[in-house]
């Protein structure tokens, strides 16, 4: 099979990831985008040697001409790393003979594969954080419009899928709002931290030494320069086997996961047939049944927090890397973080639309407050009981018109009788308000307001 | 931006991915591949309703005629999934919009697009453990002739990185090929067990009794022909939220990665620079460093290991699936599947290579059964001295000698006349034989030939 | 501080555990149950032995006699497993110490710790297993009691959380059924196969050769008498760095977690406040509210599946484990494998309860299906239609209908005349019929028959 | 099986744990700790309603005299918390059991299960952080003390198993400590954060309103009381579903493991039989073998970096968690984050002793830089040889030399020559130096001593 065969039958376009097709986080992550990040550090390693007088302004000028990922063949790279086990060795040949005659010594000059790949990696990612910080940002926006309307619009709270006690849909848009932005203010600070990678290939850049003449020390402002170059952090050390900036992508993409489909779970519940209480803007058909609006953006973001641990295990599992340069470690990391970058970019880009777009039913909450016939006001009147009552009869009394249904069968009031209390006691028990669920939303709406004040 | 643009953005050829890029199970696996193995579901779905008098045979014909991934834009298809969350709702619009008037309304009939991803998931998989399987065959026979020649080579048996006692390289490569047979014959049991899927919307196959007929009771032959047409088993049950199928090949596919990292672990370790008593076939080369030869068919095969059980992870939490179909565990199988495939498959590739290019050296094993000057074979001289000397004198005298760096320093016979022993029973001893390394193999080279039995 | 005071400060009991507490598999797996196992096989092995001549039967006797947990003080050997990393190094020392000087020597003659560690884990493998199996069969019954039962019940069938057609709980029920009895095959057989481990110290058995005699070979019956002495399968090879038994355990007992985490999601989603289709036997309280009858064997189960995969992780990655004994993989075994099989033994339990106790209630599943005003039959009033008005009108007319909210404003006759369809083309159709959720439950009835009859 | 029975069937003192085992972190999280916690909890919430006028402060003073974890049978609130599937349910049964009557009232008062267990749990990761952090501090001081010392030695850098150029002690050393001190900084950062969690039934406070009086509004001020009791941070809202304090402490939990398991991975390597170039300071011993010195310490902490991401991955996997308390997803986090804070805390304490007594060999570094014969400065030599030789040339005899064995074989001096080099250019290169591994470290001390510079 030649290369136009095998890259037909290989490649991937997003067929099975509706999640994050033609998502930005896709759309910067391809594998053209990938080489052209791998070409960017190249093209920055020899102007920061220019920079510093190791290689002619010529020199930088031809491998940033050449530097265009369309000019390569990707796939055939492709199949040109199997050799070496990475793409870098074939680049570094094809971006030597794409240079004029002089130019060509100062290729890839004195750095490692490692330098490339990882430094391309954190501008891939840095790119894709660009572009999910914002789209956080406007997530998060939306949700505070939605916490803003409905800091008061009284629904029920539900613990472990049962009626707990009234809470507000503010309150919890509020909450979904400030994970969002717990999300965001972690992958911010990571965005900020992603260094570009220069250390030759052990880590001590000689050959940046070597290159510079006989005797000569490695130029620690090289690094710098570079860094400065790709518009990425200076780290103090060459990080090829101090994976931070790979677990610290790990950990704030699997979060940023987990804090979206913490939204699309609840809206997943509170879209269900029976609830409604919530609904997609446009929800999906399907191929089957005329009629069905389905969630998809949250059944999409709940896919990705699926998979997102999974991923971050992966990553978090090669920092534990033996060596200079491990076997398997570093590799196992390509894919995986890419991967991640494009389903948690895909889910941020879902989200936004569905924050956008999310409809509410107060009517909805309302009606589902009284679902249980006046059991989830029961802590409420626990507490108002235990005065006259004590606590005991309190919770005797509670408990036997639980199990009756309550006020579906009997009035509070005659409960109350049968229990010993005088018709004063019961007059000033006020039942007609502790007995309304709209009225025992404590302190959501105030919660509300504080979380909003948050930026 | 266009689709032609998102297309060019967004593709994935292989350039991270040197562990599987051009393997068998690669280009099984690519998206055009998926589409087809969609296409082909929808093909056997109406040819197994031709088959029993439900549709003509004519758009039976149709529809197989039409169904070419080739003539279809798989790109266009990715983008169109998003509304709907699954490719297959733009699928049968385009494959509609592909047959002649009369066939049209044969085109899906009656399925739901689970019906066909499923069963498309379960060809793609099929193929690929169609080449799996012959593949770890292979390299199970290239393992066992190095099993064979070796059974009797000995080496140093190492435990947590330190020489313990002998062992031979034939014992230890017939433990390899046993772990490949066994994820071999998991694997296979696996394929052989995987099943069609039609259930229709929710699992009942009402819609197939629908369109048979006002009144007509759904036809339970007909997701056995559609099985029997496309080559996979008949279910007792649509398996839609009954994921075992997935979870088997999770599982299975788990194990084969870590059957596959275990001969690459040892491989890695044992062409270590200082070590150097096996070497890979043809080496990697180095963007940097001219003289380097990687193990680099081992080094991506422990990354594949690497990968592989969170990918299955994923796997196995979408078996715990609510509903008639699940909002995000089912959509989250898609791509990890595909990938746990991939992965495998490139993995299993490679150990194929590394297997058939595998080099020994005797030499180098031997000589290092020396490096501890005896200590290897203190094992053996407790059990020699416990009779003469009892266990308490033979453990101080062989716990001494070992601090004291052994035959090194002293001759045994000393050693033993300093613990009292007379000449006789120093005699007696054979002590050329007791500790010499080669000679303490015990059950290695019959535990390799009873291994090499198994087929 | 002191042992007993560490012991204090460490022990764990359970606090955090609801979902394994007190259940069989906690009991048969704690430190004293897994130390007792130790024991077992180090008894066996003497046993074994003494069967074959290499000890006296004195000596095993002796062992055996000696070989009780409850003489040995767990904490203290697991503060000296510190030194070794193993708690059978001072296990030994301590066994050794436990029975008469003329039978010392032959306590863990030959042997090496992993011997003794690998054929405990196994042995406390089979017992859970033991227990699970029966467990997985009379849970398996209780949801085959339920699908009998409710073979014909229409409920709602679910897809992406939005009624789609409708089902019958005994499909659903059925379908439990089935990934129960996929769990318990997939148990059994495991069961069968977990191997004894009998290798010494670098799994060539040259030390049971060595307390033979000078010159002696190790004996092969060695190996399969100690199996056979502990009631385990005799494998092939040592399989100490072979761990296809470990893989299969994890696999088994990750899919059986999914399978449970199956019922338990759907559970879940039908006992919701809103929905109430089913509700648990006995509802677990709450610590605020009186009124609370909260799923707690549902949510302990869906824990036990949220946790399962991850820890198979684990054991998957540790089959590729270097060496004759890897420097970490194993050990990060010992506890993990423990973990999986009280957590899956937990919720085997729970589900055993949960399907002996389910409420179920058909009024409510009846009432859901006209939730949607008539939306869950379209599917069927497509295919109908299809024939008098064709696909394209059929489709209009309904996607309009359902925009409208169906049978709810309009009558289908008068919709279908609007489309132009005359009174006679109308009455054909039996719209009574057509309109029915209950008559439109296709082969769900017949497919739990079907399924019902597998055992 | 009566309680005591079943304590003494399921308890787990550490036996299948060395990693952890008397561990200071180990003794901050057994059950009773976690107790400890929990009354800790319902202590402070007492007195932050006293402080606020909310409760009677002899009330205050009862419960927190009350709140002494050996005054509660451990097992016995396990084996209760069954029936609502957590331990606070019993516990707040015995504790207002232990309290005078006229307290009674007040214990638990307005508050949830959840917020006594999640405060609990941010007790006791804060209290396992307090000695985590000095502990990494210490170990980085060793490995500090070791770069400090070795800034020079050099020895071979080794990527993919392979020598790769020179690299020295120090750099490395400096490597893993600014690993460790990565690993610090996060978990300060995270300890830092870490928040009670008070919120009631669903996050409003409203039962700390109704227990105030009708018609009261929650007081805000109560959380922050509560908080400061608990020397914890005051979060902006209750973070019931709101799990960002987990995710942290998972992500920086994970990363420490694989910190500490990189420090591990190269101790494990270095320390192999035939590289020697590291060794623990005291090594652990086996039980067949009695020359056995193994590298214990770091094989225990490789086992910990192993498991680390997976439990991690549970943990993100539970922040997409439905409604106000999930039905699922809060569970899997109670034993998931106690182990992994275990795992860690063990391997931080092996860590510590493995830098305190680690011997460096730097014989054995020096003498491995002679292995290749001279292929470890092919770097240096392709970079001086490109000048008088130009690139092609170089890399032709380079490439020549090394597969002939380089200066084993032949003389440098005699290879130039044959590539047509003058004698004056010869000598111009000073190949004496430049074939000197020693000479070519490049930046590695200077890298070293910045890298030292951090504290």
């Amino acid at each position: 099979m030649t290369y136009e065969n095998t890259w037909a039958a290989a490649y991937d376009v997003g067929l099975l990831a509706p999640g994050r097709v033609a998502a930005p986080a896709e759309l910067a992550t391809g594998d053209r985008e990938f080489l052209q990040a791998m070409l960017d550090a190249e093209a920055a390693l020899t102007r920061a040697q220019a920079e510093l007088g190791l290689a002619p302004q010529r020199a930088a000028d031809a491998v940033a001409d050449a530097a265009r990922a369309e000019r390569f063949d990707v796939r055939d790279l492709a199949v040109r790393a199997r050799a070496g086990g990475n793409p870098v060795i074939p680049l570094v040949a094809d971006l030597t003979a794409a240079v004029p005659e002089d130019a060509k010594e100062y290729v890839h000059r004195g750095a490692t594969s490692q330098d490339i790949l990882d430094s391309a990696a954190m501008l891939v990612a840095s790119r894709v954080l660009d572009l999910l910080v914002p789209e956080l940002d406007s997530t998060a926006q939306g949700l505070g419009r939605l916490a803003a309307t409905h800091r008061a619009t009284p629904m029920p709270g539900r613990t472990l899928t049962q009626h707990a006690v009234p809470t507000t849909f503010g309150l919890k848009a509020a909450g979904w709002r400030a994970l969002i932005l717990d999300a965001r203010d972690r992958l911010a600070a990571v965005r900020a931290s992603l260094p570009a990678q220069l250390g030759g290939a052990a880590g001590t850049l000689a050959a940046f030494g070597a290159f510079a003449g006989p005797g000569e020390e490695p130029d620690l402002r090289l690094p710098s320069a570079y860094a400065r170059q790709l518009g990425l952090a200076d780290p103090q050390l060459p990080w090829h086997t101090l994976r931070t900036p790979v677990a610290d992508l790990a950990g704030a993409l699997a979060f940023a996961a987990g804090a979206l489909g913490k939204v699309a779970a609840d809206v997943l519940v509170l879209s269900r047939t029976e609830i409604g209480e919530l609904a997609e803007g446009g929800g999906g058909g399907s191929s089957a049944m005329p009629h069905k609006a389905n969630p998809v953006r949250s059944t999409l973001i709940a896919a990705a927090a699926r998979r997102a641990p999974a991923l971050a295990a992966t990553l978090y599992g090669s920092v534990a890397a033996e060596d200079e340069r491990p076997a398997g470690a570093w590799h196992a990391e390509w894919e995986t973080l890419r991967e991640l970058l494009r389903t948690v970019g895909g889910a941020a880009r879902d989200a936004a639309e569905l924050a956008a777009g999310l409809r509410v039913f107060p009517g909805r909450m309302r009606a589902h407050l009284d679902l249980t016939g006046g059991r989830i006001v029961t802590e409420r009147l626990a507490a108002a009981l235990s005065g006259p009552l004590g606590r005991t009869r309190a919770k005797r009394l509670l408990t036997k018109a639980s199990a009756n249904g309550l006020a579906a069968q009997f009035s509070w009031a005659d409960l109350l009788y049968a229990e010993g209390l005088d018709e004063e006691a019961v007059a000033a028990l006020d039942l007609a308000d502790l007995t309304d669920p709209t009225h025992y939303t404590g302190a959501a709406a105030a919660l509300t307001d504080r979380a909003l004040t948050r930026r």
